[in-house]
């Protein structure tokens, strides 16, 4: 046994638990509770495995699930930054960047360069599996605000030029879960759950 | 788009959100509220991944993943049933087989027989994918507990031959995670965290 090698594992799996705490703006469906971000990854990282038929190019379903899984371990030290929330995005890399040195930095030298990475290639949006990785980073919370009436969307007041601007990169990762986003979105803006962009200025 | 098997999908997506909602007796680091599956789940999948180095077998790591992630799906109907409440324990198989056929039905006939399968070999416990998820679920909560000074040993009045019945079986997964485990439990038997039988009757 490498005792050190597994305390620093141990360190970080101890570390991470704090993700259970980070809230995010989507609820539960039912109009739950809102969820956290240990929630909406083990949920995206299921979607991954169920909806892969569906991914545009051929993928390692085992990268894409880590990748869900990992993709929010920034957000224990930079938080959660609402996809709308055009204010915090402005300062969202760098908080992230911060992060993701001091949180990896507790693993092993060699896990600590393979998580990083593949917590950088999700954010570069090139792969295969990171597309499809994003595609199910916005259809989570789709799904789920779909089922509870587009409640989310109404909240915040959100317009359709921002949900459009969201869920469109879907398309990236999957044709065939794009349309279907599309259908969706058209019918929330149609029930005046998403506002339309000509009457919200 | 086969709009009705995307449908079935998305129906199971949604059923699956409850889990979110089955509490455990495990609580989460730093004596914090007690956890849900889901991210109990999320949090083994991701030890999976990080840990697989010391399983005792060759495994197929996205398998060992998709089963952590699914493994307490049945619980929505049956239940969290806690690892040393003997009278749940009884009741717990056939509870369980009733949710199993509900929920997975929900799927489409081809993704129904292949996630009941990988629950199915999960509770049979005899691959080496099922015993490392396996030693994941109960190296799991054995870290948070650790961690809170071994609060939920004491609430529950846990003794040392209950703890060593469950935890010893981490063997059949890792040994390495059991020696691991083993000189934890002595260090909570020794601080009296976990009572000793013989001064328990």
């Amino acid at each position: 046994m490498d005792r050190e090698r597994l305390s620093r594992q141990r360190d970080f799996i101890l570390e991470i638990d704090k993700e259970k705490l980070i809230q995010r703006q989507t609820h539960l469906s039912m109009q739950g509770r809102r969820e956290n971000d240990a929630e909406h990854a083990w949920h995206m990282a299921i979607m991954a495995y169920l909806l892969k038929e569906y991914a545009n190019e051929d993928i390692d379903i085992s990268r894409v699930m880590i990748m869900c899984l990992i993709h929010d371990i920034v957000e224990i030290d930079a938080g959660d930054t609402y996809a709308y929330d055009a204010e915090g995005l402005k300062t969202q890399k760098e908080r992230e960047k911060r992060a993701k040195e001091r949180i990896f930095a507790l693993l092993p030298e060699d896990q600590k360069a393979e998580l990083q990475s593949l917590f950088e290639e999700f954010e570069a949006y090139e792969t295969p599996e990171s597309k499809f990785a994003h595609a199910m980073d916005n259809f989570q919370p789709l799904l789920l605000n779909d089922s509870n009436d587009g409640d989310d969307w109404v909240e915040h007041g959100v317009t359709a030029s921002q949900v459009l601007g969201r869920q469109g990169k879907t398309r990236r990762g999957s044709e065939t879960l794009a349309d279907y986003t599309a259908e969706l979105i058209d019918i929330h803006i149609k029930k005046g759950h998403i506002k339309e962009d000509r009457t919200c200025k």
